[in-house]
Order: C-alpha cells, then structure tokens, then sequence
C-alpha cells in the first residue's frame, strides 16, 4: 500500500462516514438510487458480486443486499439473471420507466423556475384519478382547487382555470408546502454534504466500487428529498428552506465522482469474487 | 273623468298587470322595497293610510299589509309610531343600513366591471366567520377557496392570496354562479318590464300613489334578481343571461317614474283616509 492508497482510502472513509444517513436505510430503496444512477440504460446490468461489493463499501451486509434485491424482483423493479456460478441484475422496463421520470428532479442543476401558474378548480364532484392527477402536477390547494404550473397543466377542458400570480403566502401555507420534517432533513442533509465536500476536493483516485459507493449515497440521500420537494412558486418556501443548498452540494460531489463504466464496475468488482458468490 | 283620466287609469292598469309577480308575493318584503325606494332616509316616514292605498293599487288587501308590518315590527326593520288616529311607520336604524346596502346593486346603472379578480384560500379550518365573509364577498370556489373582487379583499393576513384571470370557465361553473332557476327568472322579468314599458310611452300623468305602486313591482322585482346576481366576471355568466337587460329595462322605468315627494304621497292618500284608518 503507496502513501497515496493510505490518503485515498482514509479520504474515502472519512467521505462514507459523512454521507451515512442518520436514519435507517431501507436497503432495496439505495439499490434503486444505484441503478437509477449507473445502470438506468436498456442494456445495463449489474452482477450480484458488483453490488455486495459496493454495498459492503457502504456498510451494508450482503445478506441484506440479497433480501432486498428479492422483495425488487418481487415488486417489478429488478429482473435477474443467472449467468455461471453468478448473477446479473438489471432494471425492468418498468423500474427504468419510474427511474427515468425521477431523473430530471434529481439531477436538476437549478432550481426549476417556472413562469406561469394556474389555480383550477374541478366540480365539487371529482370523478376517477383526476385529484390525484391534479395533486401529483402541482399543490393540492383544497379537496378540488389546484396551484398547478405552466408546463404541468393537465387536459383542463372541464375545468375552471385562472391564470395566478401568487401575493401573499401566510406561515401556514409555507408549513403545508414545505413540513417542518422536510425542512429539517434538507438542513441535515447540507451538514452530511458540506463535510464530505471538503474531504473529497482533489481528484481522489477512488476506483469504480468506491466511485459507485460515494455516487450512490449521495444520489440516495438527495433523491429522498428532491422527490418531495413540491413543484410551487419560490414565494411558498420558507427562508430557511435548505433544498437549493443541497441540490448545489450534490451537483458539485457528483461532478467530482464521474459515474463509472459497468465494465470498470465489474473489473473492480472481480478481485473479491471469491468472497461471495451467492447473491 | 276626463279622456286623459281615463287614458292614464287605463296605462296604469295594464302596467300594474304586466309588473304583478307570477309568483305569490311575500307583502313584508315588497313593503322593503317601498322603504328602500321613497323612504330610505333618516326621517322619512310614511302613514299607514298611505302604505294601504299602495298596497290596494298593487293588489294587496289591507289586511294582509297590516300582518307584515306587524312582521316587519317584530323582525327590527320597521317601527311604528301613532299619529292621532292614523299610524306613522319608517325604517329603523337596522332596516335603514340594510336597505342601504342594497342599494348600489339595485339602482346600478352599468354592469359592474372589475378591473381584478383574487383567488383566496384559507387554511383547512376555517374559524367563525370567515368563510361566511368570503363566500358574501365574491363567490366560493371549495370550502377554503374563493374567488373575490378587487374592490372586496377582506384582511388578507393570514390568506393564501392569488391575483387571477380566468382563462377557462367551464359549463358547470356557469351553472353555479347563476343557476337555471336566477336565469329563467330574469327571462320572465325582462317579458315582464318590456310590456310595462310599451305602455309608459310618453309621461304618463300618474299621481303619488299610482307612482309609488309601479315603482315598488318595478324596484321589488328587479332587487329579487339584482340582490342574487354574483359579484363574478363576465364571462361567468352564461351567453343567454339577460340580468343586464333587466337592469336597463327598469332603469329606463324608473327615469320615466321618479320617485314622489312623501308629502305629495300623503297627500293623494288622504282622500282615501275615510276608507281605512286601522293600519
């Protein structure tokens, strides 16, 4: 081991160690995160041993990694492949499709600026999926009133539309928008953010396992708040909401840990393969 | 009875016949209207010879004035005082604001035109009567959504506040805002006020009383309609809407019938005094 494997592997730890999240971890759902991130194309795949590798990098056991790659076959996320004495893994087509649709919100270098809003309101009789729609487009506003954007609004034929320019937001609108646990995770998550960015600053020489683990961790915790960030007006978060902070920080961390080949991935990978071939 | 008497007792007739209400009358509420119209001042009074004499030109039997008033006394809008063998009845101080209120509705010349409209939401749990103040103040989208007119913003504190322009009013809003029954009735009122108006052609030469009688069926109509019209935009309201036909219509009437004197109304009444001194 060179001085330099020593600096890098402490530099690793220390950077692991910082992007842990507090909270448990429901293992299949990192796993999500992970192929989200690397392996979302139609052809990606992953090998069991590639990924109880990066796993036991993050601290997770490869038994825990087993019965989660189970409960993703059994849900529809993953699909496996036996391949010799190992396996293959990859996204269904409809992982990829709810992989692919979380993309943009996860990987936005900005904060989305939108310059039209709508309020619609539904007859008092909601019909079917159309709240749900209307909820998951924009701000539930009451049981069938709508703050909804520009770019999001639906097929609004039988529906009562106004063009709406926000005046004023009371506390409690901000609280409903932006929940005080929301608020507090984002504020944690900039913390975990901030000390692992000032231990990976150079180029660190991490190979493609520790790249993937590093990657994963903070796709993973940012992903958890990025998906319930609400599409609202800027107006409707409170000052103190952290969520631009940690988009900023996690760009700038996964811009200094470009995303692996799954070749490399493997390569990296096949030096433990003796350790464990059952997942 | 010259030809002119004759000719005048004739218009009057067939103008009282066109005025009448379909509907059966509610003799306390066309008494409002009467105040409202000639004696809304501070000390304006007028006699129950008076108030009897209107009543039997518009075909109401003097007994059933003599109930409502007595309503009118026990409901705070109207007090009563004894002149000598007569009575003296105006507006309490109640009656007087309500009337005044009304006003600017029923006696509006143009159409009312907004320049802004405001979506306002409350928070989930609305408290006393906030709710009430909106939905009187503009028109109620849900339970905690309202949509209100510039010139009506109540304090706004601690409301979610919008500035809004319909882009899109879908039939069932229509309906809401103005229900088939408030459009068929101005439909029937505008037949109404059309006929009246082809027999009011040239001034027409009635006294105080005969005045007062066709005023009256004219303001109580229309104020029956005006009062339920929403303070909403324009294109909510369906094409076939003829509120704004009415409301020239008696505008036009009135112009030909201005409002007599009290004295002069007292003064045609007491050659009637003999008949009925009992209200």
């Amino acid at each position: 081991m060179t001085v330099s494997d020593k600096t890098t592997s402490d530099i690793f730890r220390n950077a692991i160690e910082a992007l842990k999240d507090p909270l448990p971890q429901r293992v299949w759902s990192v796993i999500v995160s992970l192929f989200g991130d690397i392996a979302q194309g139609e052809r990606d795949q992953i090998s069991g041993v590639a990924l109880t590798e990066v796993g036991r990098l993050m601290g997770i056991r490869s038994e825990a990694i087993r019965v989660a790659l189970h409960r993703l076959r059994k849900d529809g996320w993953i699909e496996s492949l036996r391949d010799g004495r190992s396996s293959m893994h990859k996204l269904t087509a409809a992982g990829r499709r709810a992989s692919i649709n979380a993309t943009p919100k996860i990987y936005a270098r900005e904060p989305v600026t939108t310059p039209g809003w709508y309020v619609i309101c539904t007859d008092r009789d909601l019909h079917g999926d159309t709240g749900k729609t209307l909820s998951n487009a924009g701000i539930s506003l009451s049981r069938n009133s709508f703050l909804v954007a520009e770019n999001k609004l639906p097929d609004t034929a039988n529906m009562l539309v106004f063009r709406a320019s926000p005046e004023h937001v009371p506390d409690w609108a901000r609280s409903q928008i932006c929940p005080d646990e929301l608020q507090q995770a984002a504020v944690t998550l900039e913390t975990s953010l901030q000390k692992a960015s000032s231990y990976i600053t150079a180029p660190p020489g991490f190979d493609a396992l520790q790249t993937t683990a590093l990657r994963t961790l903070i796709v993973h915790r940012w992903r958890r708040i990025a998906l319930r960030i609400p599409d609202a007006p800027v107006c409707f978060f409170p000052k103190t909401w952290r969520g631009e902070a940690c988009q900023q920080l996690s760009s700038g961390l996964l811009d200094q840990l470009p995303a692996p080949n799954l070749p490399d991935l493997e390569t990296a990978a096949s030096g433990y393969r003796h350790r464990d071939l059952s997942v």
